[in-house]
């Protein structure tokens, strides 16, 4: 009982640093300051948990509970702001970071939401909603579209996540297990849809 | 008094799926994929009664206890994207969808604010948040100025809508008739504003 | 006891009224209707404060339970309509208003969290928080970066008026004067900062 919980947390500060780093790389390629990169980092880091935990009616939210996802946020920021050419060096980040801060969330979320008694369909929602939510306002603060209407397989991704989440419950499989499965098959599902080029389709004549 | 409860619920689902296809055909013009249109269907449909609930203190909100609201907000992303070129020779659908969406929140967000005890300004000013909310996510998501500072007679609309309720409340007039009252003039203000090209002042000199 | 709780609501009020002129002048200058302008008032005016109430679960927000924030806002935008030439003239209005808001905010979001038991850092983090929210959705909503992203010293400096707060609590100071202190610190250090033309650093090779 104990384990879970702390991986649940772990993997939370891991998909709130990653987030945060997708948030200074955006923040760094647009040419903001210090400042500027510091609150991008920190607004796509804890802006899906915080609307996750509001609508959950837990608050105050995680983030204002336990300084370590402020922390963290912060330290992505700054990771950011120095490092940002080795990790454009390392491939595609912002996509790579942000496809695993989606599994992250997206699995956290849903498991959070049925830890609070909301059912399968709306846990599964709430978990989409944590995934897509802070890197939505990202963007939106740069004033892009965001990612998860721009690109094919993304909201979809993090929903297949939380579905095996949800079906792991379901079946009383064991919630580490299930949160590590959910995480890897969103991550893969969005990694793997943006390196082959799916696409989704649009609608006849649009 | 269940009667009453039951049509809030029908018109709010109403609500959720004009407020849907208007997100819904928006992503279609907009050429986004089949997962953007859901996203962005979702998204307006639902946005707009999430911070009214949140607001009251209700939370989990309506649109995750109640999983209609959910699939009525898919159904529409659905509908918009197989038939959206029938939906377009209708007229200028966004433009009535909206206005129809916008009384049915505008209404439905002002009740739930006087049953939970606001007083009577608050409660019109969270009817018509709940009204414009989704909307203004809508447009912002998809880096739009929203409709409520563009247009204009929007906001005026939902709030004279909201003044019905709060009217007819004060007067204890049947709550029912009050509500379809408070929608049709909110949704034929709208209309006609838009028809006859009804302007609003500007700052003189800006 | 209670000339604090009084002082606190006043500076909130004003805060209210002054990031109200900001909403309004930016809409006249966006050329917005009466309508528009009044929309982008309250939401610049209340936006932030909202946010930091539903954050620390003191819900209905206070803007919807006292109805003289509402009032106060429909004022300011109001005043922006009629008034914004000689307001130009004082100088650079949006950016000084802001300033004030942004210290004012910054004071009683943060005082508020202390009130709610929340620790030292997240209590200034949520002080930021209410400081920036309002002018962020207030930019969004014209699709213009946010101020707290391109500025040099914005949210640093609401940060700052947030650590007078916390400190001057540690040390059990009396609140109305660590409040003062940290109004004129946030707001003094911001418009020195924009006169001065202090930049903040960005990253190298960016």
């Amino acid at each position: 009982m104990m384990d879970i919980a702390v991986l649940l947390r772990g993997l939370d500060l891991l998909g709130t640093f990653v987030f945060g780093l997708s948030g200074g790389t955006l923040a760094v390629r647009r040419r903001l300051d210090i400042f500027g990169v510091l609150v991008l980092s920190v607004a796509a880091a804890i802006a899906g948990g915080m609307v996750r935990d509001v609508l959950l009616g837990a608050t105050p939210p995680a983030s204002l509970e336990d300084e370590r996802y402020l922390l963290v946020a912060l330290a992505a920021g700054v990771t950011s702001f120095l490092f940002h050419p080795a990790l454009n060096r390392v491939g595609k980040p912002v996509m790579v970071l942000d496809a695993l801060g989606l599994g992250l969330f997206a699995v956290t979320g849903c498991q959070k939401a049925l830890a609070f008694g909301l059912d399968p369909v709306a846990s599964m929602a709430l978990g989409v909603l944590t995934a897509v939510g802070g890197g939505a306002l990202r963007d939106l603060l740069v004033t892009e579209v965001p990612r998860v209407l721009r690109e094919e397989i993304y909201a979809l991704a993090a929903l297949i996540g939380t579905a095996v989440v949800v079906i792991g419950d379901r079946f009383g499989l064991p919630e580490a297990a299930v949160s590590i499965a959910g995480v890897v098959v969103a991550f893969t599902l969005r990694v793997v849809s943006v390196q082959r080029g799916w696409s989704a389709p649009r609608a006849p004549g649009s």
